[in-house]
C-alpha cells in the first residue's frame, strides 16, 4: 500500500524571525521538523505513497505534528500515540556571515525517545518498496535503538530496500556510541546517505567525496552510497552537488549555486529525490532528482519541501533559468 | 540592600496570537513568566528594591529569562546558573466564551526543578524586609522542596517577614502531597495569599471569602491572610476584588470590572501591590494597591505588570475614570 | 470506508487582520473555507472518517485547499483536479458594533462551479453512513446543480442518510431559483439544517423556531429538521442555541453566551456535531454535540473547528466552567 | 472648486499593537492622524470635494502624511512644504477596563506649529461652502493662532460657512489661554462642535447636553451648536449619541452601542457626517449622518473613517442590523 | 492639464512573506500593481502631472486600487467605475536561487478586461505631452484591444507623443495574436520599450541589444526604441543597464549591480524615468533617469517606485555611494 | 565598582520592516540605540561591569530606554531623569544596492541634549578603569558640550583611562565646530576610535588607514589610535577589518566578509571588544575582540550586540567556520 515508510522523531521547530538571536525573540516562528518525516514528505510531493512512523504525545502539539504530515500527504495511521513524554523542540537561529546558523535542541524526554520494540505492528511493510530511517532514531535512547533494529529487521524480512542517512548528532551520542551502533546497522543497508563530516565523525574516515564513498562501499559492502557535497561560500550562499557510488561513480549534472532562505532539510530533500529517482528509474535519475529537490529546498522556509512534482520534473530537465516565471 | 526577595521558577511562555489554538499556530508570542518573578517585578515597579532567586540554565533561554528580570529592575545576582536541566516552557491558549483560556505546562526536568539546598548563600537576606515564595516552588521536586524550606528558615532567622501564595498546581503534585508540605510551611508565614479554589484543593476548606480567611487564620495562626475574589462574568469580562483578615477584615474599596487582555499574573500583581502597601503603610493600603495592580494587570499582555508607580498611585486615589487620557 | 461524505466548494478565505476594512489592508490572513469541507472536518475532529468531494484547480491554491482538508484528517482522494476555472476567493471583514462583519465573494468561474455530472465515481458511497451537502453547491452553476442531484441520487441508492444545510446565498441565486431547486431536493432529505433567515428567504416561511421546524417537517416530510438560533446581542457577543424536530421537539440544554472571535463556520460545526451525535447516539446527543461544537467554534479563528474530541466530550458533560484551565 | 476646506496639523500616530503598553513595544503601528484632516477625509468619503491645508515638513514623513490625505481623496495642493520643524508624533496606548486608552503627544516644534500668517493664499476659498478648523490649530503656537485668525477672516470674507470643534488639549494650552482665544473665535462661527468636557474646560460651563448647547447658543449667538454624547460603559464598550441646537433641539434617532476597536477620530467623523448632512439636507440629516459616521468609526482602526458612502446612506436609513453581511 | 496619461489594468497583488511558497501561506502581503499605473506613479514621483485611466470594479477592492494611485499623486478622475467584472489578482512567490520568483495571474473576467471603446471621453488628452500604454492592455480582451486602439488614435489626434512597452504576457495571448495586434500599433509609436525576450516572443527577433533596437527601428520606423538589459547573476543579484536608439545609440553611463528586494516594476520605473528625462531634457537624460529609477526600484518592496525626486536627481549625478546616509 | 562608564544619548530607533521605505510604512520596528549605550552593553556582554550615564525623559519612552540598558546588564543608577525635553528618535531605512541604508534623525530638543554640567555626581568614577564617550555628546548642545568636558575632567582626575569615538554627525554640527571642540578633547584621550571618513571630516586628514592613525598619533600624542576599515562590496555585503597604532601598528588577523542584517552599532561593538581586550590583555587582544564583536554585529538586528561571551571567545580563537552549529 505504501511505496516508502520512514521511522523517526518529528519535533516542533521554533525560530526567531528576521535573523534575530533567540535571546532577542518576542515571537517564534513555528514549523514541524524531523529528518525522517521530511523524507516521507519529499517522496509524497513527488507522487509516491509514504507513511511516517513515530511515537507522538497526546495533546495539541502531538496533533500539530501529525497534522503537518497529513497536510503534505503522508500517512500517519501507524504513529503510536502516548501519554508519556513531551513533544521535542528545537530552536533555530538563522545566521549571516560570519555568524553561522545554529540549532539548539530541547528534545530530551520526548515521546519519540520513549519508543520501544513491540509497539508497532510492522506487518504493513509488506509490499513497501523502501524503508528509511537515520542515525538519529537509534541515538534517541536505548529503547529507541532497539526499536530501530526491530524495524530494520522487519523491513529486511518484508523484502523492503533499506536506506539510512547517518545524520550524526553530537548532542545525542558520542562518536564512539555512534560507531558501535551504526557499524552493524550500516551493513544491512541498500542505500547509505552521508556527508564528509558524518563519515569523519562516526568512522573517522576522511578524503575527497569520491574516496569517502569508495571507502564506505568497500568497508560495508553497501550497494549504493550517496554523499552530498556542500561548499559554504558564505552563510547565505552555498554550492550544492552530490556523488553516488553504486556499480560506478555517478555525479551531479551541475553544481547548484544556492541563495539560502532555509537550508534545514536539504539533505532530506536529497534523500527523497534520490529515492524517487532510484525506485522509478536509475541511479543517475536518483542523483538528478536528489540534487533538484535539495537545491530548491534551500529557497523554501521550514523543514518541509514544498516543491510540486511538475516543477521538479521541469527543473531536472532544464538548464538553469532564473528569470521570473509568469 | 533589598526590600523584597522572592524564590521560584521562571519559564518561557509561548502563546499563539489572536485567539488561535495551539494546533493552529504558525508563530508563538514569547514572554517570560513565573509567579515569584512577577511579584519581584511588581514591587520593583512600585519603587522597591527586589531580588529574584532561582536556578537558570546556561544558554540563550536562561539569559532571556534573566534579561527580562533585569529589564524590569529586579536584581539577579543571586540566581544560580547551571548546565543541568532545561528552560521550562508553558503554553497559553487565549480563549473567549465559552472556551476558557488554557495553560499547558512543559516544565519537567527544568533547571529550576533541580534546585537543591546549599546552592544559595542566603546571608544576603539580612536587612531584607520580606521574603516571598509560592506553593509551586516546593512542588517542583523533592530537592526543590528542601531548598524552599532552607530558604524559609534562613528568612525567618534573618528576621524577614515571610509571605506565600498557595498557587496549587495539579500538574505538579497531588492535593495530598500539597497538604502535607504546605501545612507546616503555612504555619511559618506572616502573610498568606490564597483563592477559594486553592484553599479547597489543598485543605478541602470551602465557604465565603470571609469564612475562608477566617478559617485559615484560625487554623494556622497566620497574622495576615489575603484572598482574591474573581467573578467570571464571561471569559473576557471578570470582576475583581479581594479581602484580607489581619486584626480585622479589610475589604476592597470597589469591585473592578475588568476587560481581559491577559489575566495571567493578576494574582501576582495583587501580591506585589499588597506587599508594597503593607510594608509602606498598612493593611488597607495593601488591599488598595493590590487591587489596582491586579485589576490593571488584566489589561496588559504578558505575565509582567507594566504599570508605572505614578499611574498606580493615581488609580488608588481616583474614582473610576475610563475616558481617554490625553 | 467512510462514515460521512460531503460535497461542495472550498475557497481561499482572505481577511484583513485586526478589524481593518478591506480598503485598509496591507496584508490579508489566509485560511481555507467552505461549508461542506467544514462539516467533513468537524466530524473528523470527532473521530469519524470523512471524505470531502469537490473540483479543485491544479496549482498551488488548489493544493493549499486540499492540504488543509488532509491536515484535519479528511480524505481527498475523490476530489477532481482540473485545469479549468480558478480557486474561488472570499473576503471577510470582521466588524464590531454597529458595523457587522461582511463577506465579499469572488467565487465566479471557480473550478468547483464547473462541476458536472459524470465526473465522480460515486460507487465509494457504499457503506457510507451519511452524505451531506448544502444549498450552495446546486447554486454554483447549472452543471453543479446537476452534479448535486446526481450525488444525492447516488447516495440514496447507496443507502446513505442524506443531510443538507440550506445556506441560502443571495449572491449566487435568487430566492425563486433557490426555491425551485431546493424544494424537490428537500423532499429527499433525512436531515435538514436551517435558520429562520434561510427558511424565510427560500420558502417565505416565518415564525418561532418551533413553528419553523414544525412547518418544514409538515411540508417536506423530513425525518429530522434542525434549526440553529442566534441572538445577536452585539456584533461581538451572541447567544447560541438550537432546536430539532424529529419524533418530537428536542432543545438545547443551555443557551451559550459566545464572545465572538470568528463566527464563520459555526453553523457547519453544529451540523458536524449533530451528525456525530445523531449517528452515534440519538437526536438529543446530536443537539448537545452540535451546540458545543458550534458555541466553541465562535472562539476559534478560521472556518475550521480545531476542538479536540476529548474537549468536546467534556464540554457536553460539563456545566459551564470559564476558569483558566491549567 | 471645493465643498469643504479644513486647516490644521496632521501627525504620525504610533501605537503598540495588541493592547501592549508603550514600554513593552517592539513595533509600533503607524497611521496618519489629525482632527482637521480627518474631517476633510470624512466629507470626501461622503462624496464631497475637500482640501486640507497645513504646513508639512519636507522629507518622507511629510510625504507620508500628504499621501494619506490624497489616498482618501483630499486635495493637498494648498499645503505649505517647509524645511523648518519636524513631523509631529503622537503615541496611542489602547486600553481595556479599568485602564483607559492614553494619548502621549510629541508634537512640539512641529512644522505645523510654525504656521504663520501670509503663507497661504486663501483666495481659493471662493465658492467653498464651509471652512472647518478646531481649537487645536490656534493652540499650536502664537503664529499658528494668528494664521488661524487670518484663515477664519478670509473664510468669512469669501462667504464660507465656518465650523469649529473646540477639541481642548490640556497639553497645548491652559484653560485660561483657551478661553481667551476661543471666545472671540466662537462668536464668528456658523457651527460649533463640542463635548461636555470641552465646554467645561474652556468656559467652565456644566449641565445636561441640552443645557450646554442652549447655554452656548445663548452666550455666543452661534447658529448651530452640536454636542456629542458618549456614555462610557466600559473602556471597550461605549454608547454614542448627539444633540444639536439650531432653530430647535435636534436629537439622535437612536443611541448607538459601540464596541470599540479605535475610538480616535469619532468626533471628527461626527463633524464630517454632520457637515455633509447639513450642507446637503438639513440639521436632522446632519445629526443622522454624523451619528452613523461616528458610531461606525469606533469599529475602524486608525484615525480615518473608511466607511463608503453607500454603506453610510444605508445605515442612516436602516434600523439596526448586526447580522453578517454576505 | 496632465503631462502624461497612461491606460491599463491595475490589480491586487498578493504575495506570501519571507520567501514562502503560496502553498505555505497563512497570510499574504497586499499591494496594488499594474504596469501602466506604475508608469503614471513613476512620472508623478518625478514631479510631472499624470493621470491613469482604467476600468475599476465598484467596491472596496476597486477603491483600494484607486486610493493607491491617488496616494502617489496620480489623477484618477478618468477611471471608469463599473459593476461588471472583478478586481484582477496576481500572486507573487519570491524566490532565491535556484528557484526563480514566480507570478501567477488570476485576472480573468476583471473589470479592466471589460473595457470597451466609447467609455472614455478622451478629449482631456489635449495638451497632454505623452500617452503611454503596454501590450498587456490590448491583450486583455477583444473589446480592450479596441479600446486601446481608440485611445491611441485619440492620442495621435490630440498631438500627444505615444509610448508603449511590449510587455508580452504568454498567459494572455499567443505570440501570433500578439504579433498581429502589436505590429500595426508599433508603427504608430514615438517610443517603444522592449526587452530581448519580448522582441523574440512577439517578432521572433534575436540578437545583441544593439542589433535588436536597430532592427526594431528599421522595421517599424519608430523614432525612439529603448531596450532594458538584465543580467541575472543569481535570483537575488542582477545587473541592470539599458540602451536606446534614436538619432544614434545611447548607452547607460554605468551598469548597476542590484541586490533584489522586489524586481517587479523595474521596467516600468525605467519607462517612467526615461519619459521624464526625454520630455524634460534629451534622450541621454532619459536613459540616465530610466536607469536610476529602475535600478533603485529593485530595492523597494511592491510595484510602485517610492524614490523621491531629489534622491533620483542626486543618484543621476552621483558616482556610486553605498555608505549609510546619515 | 564599574569597569567601564560611558556617557551619551540613547534614542528610540524606528525602522520600517522588510526593506520598506519610510514613506511606505504601516508599522515600525522599535529598538533602543545610541553609540555610548551600545559600548556599555558590549563590554557588559563580555563580562565587565558597566554603567551608562545620560539624561532621560520621565515617561514610558524614557523607561523603555533604561529598561533596555538594564536588560543587557548595564547599570543605570547614574542616569538623570527629567521632565524637560523629549525622547530622541531616529529612523532607519534599510537599503539594498544600489540604495544605501539611510538614517533620519529627529533628536532635536531631546532630554539628553539638555544635559548640563553639575547634574551628575561623578565621584563614582573612582576605581573605574575606563570612561568612554563619543563626538556626538558634545555636539548635542552647548550645555551638553560643557557636561562632556566636565565628565572628561572628572574621569582624568579619577585616574580613569579615557576613550572616545569621533562619530562625526553632520546633522549635529559643522566640521568647523567639530574641529574646534574635538581638537582639545582629543589631546586628553588614552584611546581614540576613528574611521577614514571621520578623520577627513573633522581634521581634513586623508590617506591609507596606516597613514591616518600615524598622523593622528603624531598630531595629538594619543597613546592608542584605532581605525576601523570597511570595504563596501555591496550594500548587503561588506568586508571588515581594523588597525591600531600604539607602540607599533597592530592589524586584524583576518578580514571578515560580512553579510549585512544590520550594520548599525558595529563600530560600537568594535570599541567594546577593543576595550575588553585592551583592559584584560593587550592591544592585539583588543583588535581581535573588537573585530569579532564588530563583524558578528552585522548579523544581529538592532543596535545592541547580543553575542554571548563564550561565542566571542571561541570566534576569536577559531578559524572561520560557517557550518550550521548543532
Amino acid at each position: 500500500m505504501f511505496d516508502v515508510v520512514t521511522l523517526g522523531e518529528a519535533m516542533i521547530r521554533l525560530s526567531p524571525p528576521n535573523y534575530k538571536r533567540l535571546e532577542q525573540a518576542t515571537s517564534l516562528d513555528l514549523v514541524v521538523g524531523g529528518t525522517e518525516l521530511s523524507v516521507a514528505i519529499g517522496v509524497s510531493r513527488l507522487g509516491m505513497k509514504s507513511s511516517w512512523v513515530s511515537k507522538v504525545p497526546n495533546g495539541p502539539l502531538g496533533r500539530l505534528i501529525v497534522n503537518k504530515a497529513r497536510e503534505l500527504g503522508v500517512d500517519t495511521n501507524h504513529v503510536v500515540w502516548t501519554d508519556e513524554g513531551r513533544a521535542g523542540i528545537y530552536y533555530v537561529e538563522f545566521g549571516a556571515s560570519p555568524r553561522p546558523s545554529a540549532v539548539i535542541y530541547d528534545r530530551k524526554y520526548s515521546a519519540a525517545s520513549m519508543m520501544k520494540p513491540g509497539e508497532i505492528d510492522w506487518s504493513f511493510l509488506k509490499d513497501v518498496k523502501l524503508f528509511h530511517t537515520t542515525g538519529i532514531t537509534p541515538a534517541l535512547s536505548p529503547t529507541a535503538r532497539e526499536a530501530t533494529l526491530e524495524a530494520i529487521d522487519a523491513a529486511k524480512k518484508a523484502g523492503c530496500k533499506i536506506s539510512m542517512d547517518i545524520n550524526y548528532r553530537a548532542k545525542l551520542w558520542s562518536t564512539k556510541e555512534a560507531e558501535a551502533t551504526m557499524t552493524p546497522l550500516t551493513e544491512k543497508l541498500d542505500v547509505l546517505f552521508t556527508t564528509d563530516e558524518d563519515t569523519w565523525r562516526v568512522w573517522n574516515m576522511k578524503g575527497t567525496p569520491e574516496e569517502i564513498i569508495t571507502g564506505l562501499k568497500d568497508r560495508f559492502h553497501i550497494p549504493v552510497v550517496a554523499i552530498t557535497i556542500r561548499e559554504i561560500v558564505t552563510v547565505l550562499k552555498n554550492r550544492w552537488s552530490s556523488m553516488v557510488y553504486a556499480d560506478k561513480i555517478y555525479k551531479s549534472k551541475r553544481v547548484y549555486d544556492v541563495e539560502i532562505v532555509d537550508r534545514i532539510g536539504s539533505g532530506d530533500s536529497f534523500a527523497a529525490g534520490f529515492i524517487y529517482g532510484y525506485l522509478n528509474g536509475d541511479i543517475q535519475m536518483g542523483v538528478d532528482y536528489g540534487d533538484v529537490m535539495a537545491a530548491y529546498k534551500h529557497s523554501i522556509p521550514g523543514d518541509s519541501n514544498y516543491m510540486a512534482k511538475d516543477e521538479v520534473d521541469q527543473a531536472v530537465k532544464a538548464t538553469s533559468d532564473l528569470r521570473i516565471q509568469r
